[in-house]
């Protein structure tokens, strides 16, 4: 008997992008199907996609035992106050389901965390180590030998070349690449099409092309220009 | 009985880029195959890769009926002409035919227009409209809640984040990324590497990271620059 | 009887991208899977990935008979050395390998040199003529009509438009792209990002967004500013 588990998505709009992963990976035969959605702000049986609003997140401990979740809370500049959010509900690994699409290639020896998204066309290559929580969004290329931390976000056609590390929280915008050997500190923010030279402090904004730095994370949740 | 049906590509060289996506098609069974060129420059017997251009773009009408066409006339700058051309063949819209390449990811809810390609390894995300005539290069990421007018283009590697709206005729070039919720007015030109972090209005060129509008459409078919 | 030759990888700690690639082509029943490396510098026996070092790059001609060979040297700056070193070692055409990942996208016409290595979601269109020792890297897409010299790299999510000609040992970095028609001289470095509008001429380095020339390559292997 094959079982097909529920995966339930924490969050809103963009989890449709998930959902429709879960989809692709029911129709292949995978074991997984997209459960519903959890979400603080909508009420109970409001829509999604093709899917419905479960409840807020602290319902996830109401659900079956056999369901699994993931969140789509990833935001440049809001992580801090996210990562907390996803910690604090106490979820344990074991009930984070890793959603890797069918049409991503990624190396035998990866080591991929619980919660983690792996979009179609993404490409991760060998001696890769992927936190808890990231998502590496459709066409994304990470190559050989990358550290990604916890909750890490890539977008689409982003290229991480090699021997990269990325701390915690950091989020790389679309088409940004990184060159060989980078450290991108952790709640780093990576703007789009940013062309990263060199490493990037952690708690800090770059962009352009080459990346400068623009902002700096305050700590009160706040984001300003480096000189404001 | 499985029926093929030929599409005719209506264009020249870059047709072939939608003659290899037919002959994948008919690969995997889609019931689909290339059935040669119509060509307003070119003699007819003309070779454009494998195969025949058989006529101008008005011998549409003298092709059996179960015939289908499309399009590769998209051209920053000269959409304006382009598009009129196209429509004032009269070619019904049953007739122009949807070519997705097998290895493109494209959402169950996505609507297609007639008319329209959709490359290999392009990523449509759910809740995303496509016009008619659009098209989607290789690697092209177009990420949940687009719109996108008719004869849109947007080239390889481009990424559109979450809820844009693109005008029709736009034309996003290469490896440009537009940021979430942001427009792009009709007949505009998105430079090559653009990176778009606020609308663009119609009829006007950006480029550049981050992008500036460098150009506007006068009208007469002219371009000029924006201060010119 | 299924023939399986083994392919020897010569270089370092990026071959394992293209062990992974024939991982996945034997899974795929190709015929080919990973022999091992050969290396100038670690010692024979040294593990990389989940392969050994069998000896230096000398140490090709006593391998069995039936054994493939690739190259993974390619390095901005350094090809000059590089080229010379692999074409020295006289290894016969017939020798070196093709690698092809099966997630690839390449045109039915398309000529493919010895010792190349096309990446997963890498995409090649019609009429392109691509030559020995050349690297396309993951989704990196290349039009219509393009002419790739020997040595050639491409890295990820790179973007080449039709009717390009690229010369022999030319370095085009992640995230580039290369307007259509444009000539990139042989030797040349195109930085990562860099949105090339105009013909590179050959031993330069090219940068930013739009390109502009910021190197030359001196011929004593030594690179400089432009003006230095």
């Amino acid at each position: 008997m094959i079982v097909t588990r529920p995966v339930v998505i924490l969050g809103g709009a963009s989890g449709v992008i998930v959902a429709e992963a879960l989809y692709d990976l029911s129709q292949a035969g995978c074991g997984v199907e997209c459960g519903g959605y959890l979400n603080d702000a909508l009420p109970t049986g409001t829509s999604i996609g093709d899917q419905k609003v479960l409840g807020p997140f602290e319902a996830w401990s109401d659900l079956p035992a056999e369901t699994l979740f993931i969140s789509v809370l990833h935001k440049a500049k809001e992580m801090p106050q996210r990562m907390d959010r996803i910690e604090r509900l106490g979820i344990p690994d074991s009930r984070w389901a890793i959603v890797r699409h069918p049409a991503a290639t990624v190396a035998r020896d990866t080591q991929i965390g619980p919660g983690s998204y792996i979009g179609p066309n993404a490409v991760v290559m060998p001696g890769t180590v992927i936190g808890r929580h990231v998502a590496l969004r459709p066409g994304c290329s990470v190559s050989h030998d990358n550290a990604l931390g916890d909750f890490v976000f890539a977008g689409p056609n982003v290229t991480l070349n090699g021997n990269c590390r990325v701390g915690a929280g950091a989020h790389i915008a679309p088409n940004a690449a990184i060159r060989e050997e980078t450290e991108i500190g952790e709640l780093s923010v990576v703007g789009m099409g940013s062309i990263v030279l060199n490493d990037v402090p952690a708690r800090s904004m770059v962009a352009g092309n080459p990346a400068r730095v623009i902002g700096r994370y305050d700590g009160a949740g706040m984001w300003g220009p480096i000189d404001g």
